[in-house]
């Protein structure tokens, strides 16, 4: 960099600088502060090292810039203004209700990727990106990512760090902005910025220390990182909290508010100049990679046989793998387990392993659908609860992102309670804009797991361990939003409502209860979000007697839908659930001692009558 | 160690290894391989280092140990058998319905602190109990912790070694059992014990590389261990998957299936001759530390004002905390957002930071009840998302730990949803043996904190950012499973049901509508789980007419506790929740733009009559 640019790029912080204070201080909230520490480190990678095309944010050859710490939206607001992405007007709409320049970035903005501000997943999610531009798009986009030091202490920036550097990522650097000081006070370590590079070190990173306000230093830093080979960069740069503005200049005490008094804040600063920066474009001479779609052969079940729908969504992902060129697969080190390996042997350029590390393989996730991917995440579905926040968060940022949990509920048997996933369906259901499967026969799995590549948001399907009778035949439709009357009569007093591995308890209930002159209803509820309310009213207005079971917990599954979906009409409802902790035991022993086996549904019919 | 001692410790740990394919040989299923590869280092813990009362496994003295690869369960009960704390009949229940020796340890067994099987849970627990040793109960207890190395991926073992570090915890000793292979296959760094020792190096343990069936070695290594001052010390130990059976001896494929010819193995193994260890005893002369208890003035805030329900919490925890020395609070870096640094300013020897790691956070609480004392937890709702895991095998533990999550809903206002605790609730409501509260006011909450302290299992209180009127007198008391009829009269066409902050907004619509000559109930709902269904029942058949309204999505929360509830009743019921994805707003016009203030229980009711 030659010595005359510097003078620019410290009129261009202290722009930045100016107007994160101004928009804090319009918003009368947010975190000005945390962004003054950032701002030299942010100009020196917009005016000199970011490719970028802010006319065209789906340009794949961008480079992509995750604000891990999204608290510093301010400075994210600012550096738009300053690129020309928006007006000086919208960013001073900062915080205001309608305004998309909200507290913490989304994508609402389309210069976005992700929504951040729970920490510790912008570098997480950030991987995904880099593993996308590596292994799928071929093209040498960069992702930077800019993190606190607070945030350093999640785990989930390890399982990141040591996912990078396995990976070999060149192309992602973290720049930590170490100010020292977390929301509460000092974090554990200061400007200690060697006890970062020791860890980032020792997990393979290459590492450089700086000093975060030297534009020479942060330039040949960043010109370091983007050369570098092999391995991914972390910057660790010394910064101070609210530098620039000596009223809250490195002081504890003020995280997260606006500035008592921004105007002399801006005049401290140097007054408000309206410095912009020039953000190069991309190359964008190659397109992405694409890997070849084609015909393929779906997995077909005979009915009558058994098979476990676990095995089916490895063999239909395998298929649809065939079929789309742009599904690719992530999994947490047991794919053994959920069949996804059925993928990784057939397409190991498009499976991506995150071994035990369930945070980063969701963000893995969130990652590559930036780039347009298809992503189908699979683990048991108890270990999805590692990565709820993540899930969350995916949610918030509209992501489109398929989750598989197997082993689902007590069914799985003797290995116990730690390997149960019995809060799935609650934990699914919850996530803002999701859509929840949960299928009972292998034909059944397959259709939906198709259906799944096309589903927008967070979409969920739940697998079961052991085999199941095949019960449909293969080619059936499936629609979310769906469900299967298996058993009706004008004759039925009740109607069981049942999903995975219940509806085979349900129909072996229901016909013994036939033997003995009763008849009952059976519908198979394989859409629990959204669940098919129609069905649901119609049995509520005839049988007015509803069973509900499922192999989950009371709260948050299959029996809180149908109530949800019934209530105006008031039918008798009874929810056979898990509640109880189980032990160890085998499957049927489990169904039994839960009681939500054929018995219990009996049982519960004839109380119920 | 003398040399003589060897050749008896090769025969303890061909007899853990000859019990380990017997139990599960005995089972049908488990994992032996992975029990076979730690049987030495186990061995000679139990023979020369542990200090352990079997008789007596509530003697505070007992070293602890805890098994983090939790499907090594076939070795840790035989080494239960060997010490002599079950028989040899009693290991070969093993995963069978009613023992207590299931698939992966839970402390149905005295001799068991915690459930594991999900991993990287063992030493961040582990770290809580060790923490209790040396800032509660100032015991010279060791913490023992053996690992697998495939766990080593998770960031929760990262946020533990963090911790450990940091508060230079001399009394945990980490074993890792480096055997090389995963579940599905090789782990990312093979045998290369120098890439974890860098690791852990780096984020400042001690550091011990051993050949792991080489007794010698091991028993240097745990001397070392125990030596060692101001840190905590990793054992990484190069061990063999399935040591001692040449059929699955270091072989892939061998994960968690009990062995094909388990006679052949234990002749190999040198045959089942009933050697046993005798662990020798803490040295009990000296009792645990306890922290004064006494008189306290208890927080009061006067009706008619206003406060915040997350300002109460942190009186009354302060209050409790004069009143009981076993209290102690845990916190994620927020503590002045969630006002435990009340407590933690009062009380710093009880107060313990956990930095932005909220896995780790929830393990030290579980670690910490471990040894009895009462911890609260506290950060944002929003974020305990991150630590779902280890609060469901927390349910599974029958661990009594205290939540509490502040900054729930959308009524936190300009942050966004990234900060917004709006699944919280359904979260919580799922856990096995949970109770969840959720206060309105700050009186309440104040009883409601002091009630939690008593109450067993994972207990949930959820808290408000901003400030709410105070209703309630201040030392009412609101027992679990209660609520507050807060407008009644025998014309009530209607009942609104809320919790926290939604009550105001109802006790607001309904006096409105009053004027208007409608009149409708009002019910605090304070007790989500138990939630109290009498009172449910009145209204359901009374009025008939039931709106819930809550700061919360449509799944899992307050109104699928009122459906539950009154299900058999069939009341028509309109659920007012959060249904679309918030932006930034002052919390006013989040709750108008969510549909759950006044307004929107005003609309409700007129569409409901």
């Amino acid at each position: 960099m030659p010595e005359r640019d510097v003078p620019y790029l410290c009129e261009l912080a202290a722009q930045l600088r100016v107007d994160s204070v101004r928009s804090s201080a319009a918003a009368g909230s947010g975190h000005p502060t945390s962004s003054l520490s950032a701002a030299d480190l942010m100009a020196v990678l917009f005016a000199h090292h970011l490719r970028y095309d802010f006319d065209d944010p789906d340009n794949p050859a961008n480079d992509h810039l995750i604000f891990s710490k999204g608290h510093a939206s301010p400075l994210l607001y600012a550096l738009f203004k300053a690129a020309g992405a928006i007006t000086d007007e919208e960013m001073l709409t900062f915080r205001k209700r309608g305004s998309r320049l909200e507290g913490h970035p989304t994508p609402r903005l389309p210069w976005v990727d992700v929504a951040t501000g729970s920490l510790g997943q912008g570098l997480p999610v950030g991987v995904g990106v880099a593993l996308a531009g590596r292994r799928l798009d071929h093209l040498p986009y960069h992702v930077w990512v800019l993190c606190g030091d607070s945030e350093l202490a999640e785990g989930s920036i390890w399982e990141a760090a040591e996912h990078a550097a396995y990976e070999g990522l060149a192309n992602i650097t973290a720049i930590i902005d170490v100010n020292r000081l977390g929301q509460r006070g000092p974090t554990r370590h200061g400007w200690d910025t060697g006890a970062y590079a020791r860890r980032f070190g020792a997990f393979g990173w290459h590492t450089i220390e700086v000093d975060g306000h030297d534009p020479g230093e942060i330039d040949y830093a960043l010109s370091d990182a983007r050369k570098t080979r092999r391995r991914p960069t972390v910057i660790l740069a010394r910064t101070r909290k609210g530098e620039g503005v000596n009223a809250v200049e490195n002081r504890e005490g003020a995280h997260g508010k606006p500035l008592k008094d921004p105007e002399h804040a801006i005049y401290e600063l140097g007054g408000d100049r309206g410095v912009t920066v020039k953000v190069s474009p991309p190359d964008s001479s190659r397109p992405p990679h694409v890997f070849d779609s084609g015909p393929t052969e779906w997995p077909v079940f005979e009915v009558g046989t058994k098979a476990a729908t676990r095995t089916a969504y490895g063999a239909a992902l395998k298929a649809l793998g065939a079929a789309r060129g742009d599904i690719v697969a992530v999994d947490g080190e047991v794919a053994d387990s959920t069949k996804s390996e059925e993928f990784a042997h057939a397409f190991p350029e498009r499976f991506f392993e995150c071994y035990i590390a369930e945070q980063e393989m969701v963000a893995t996730a969130v990652g590559l659908q930036v780039r347009r991917w298809v992503p189908y995440v699979s683990t048991f579905a108890a270990f999805l609860t590692r990565a709820h926040d993540f899930i969350r968060m995916g949610g918030v940022s509209g992501a489109n992102v398929r989750i598989v949990g197997s082993h689902a509920g007590v069914s799985i048997g003797e290995d116990g309670p730690s390997q149960m996933g019995l809060e799935d369906l609650a934990m699914l259901r919850a996530v803002h804009g999701s859509t929840v499967l949960y299928p009972c026969d292998a034909n059944q799995t397959a259709a939906l797991v198709t259906t799944m590549a096309d589903i927008p948001g967070i979409s969920y399907l739940r697998t079961t361990r052991g085999d199941t009778p095949v019960i449909y035949d293969p080619g059936e439709r499936f629609p979310v939003g769906g469900s299967r009357v298996l058993r009706h009569s004008p004759d039925d007093r009740a109607t069981v409502i049942a999903a995975g591995v219940t509806v085979h308890e349900a129909l072996a209930a229901a016909d013994a209860l036939k033997a003995e002159g009763v008849s009952v209803g059976v519908v198979d509820m394989y859409s629990i979000k959204p669940v098919d309310q129609a069905v649901l009213i119609e049995a509520a207005t005839t049988t007015g007697n509803l069973i509900t079971v499922e192999d989950h917990r009371p709260e948050g599954g299959l029996g809180d839908a149908v109530l949800d979906a019934v209530s105006e009409l008031g039918p008798r409802v009874i929810k056979l659930t898990v509640r109880g902790l189980p032990g160890s035991a085998t499957p049927a022993e489990q169904l039994a001692d839960a009681g939500i086996d054929k018995d219990a549904i009996m049982a519960a019919v004839r109380r119920l009558l």
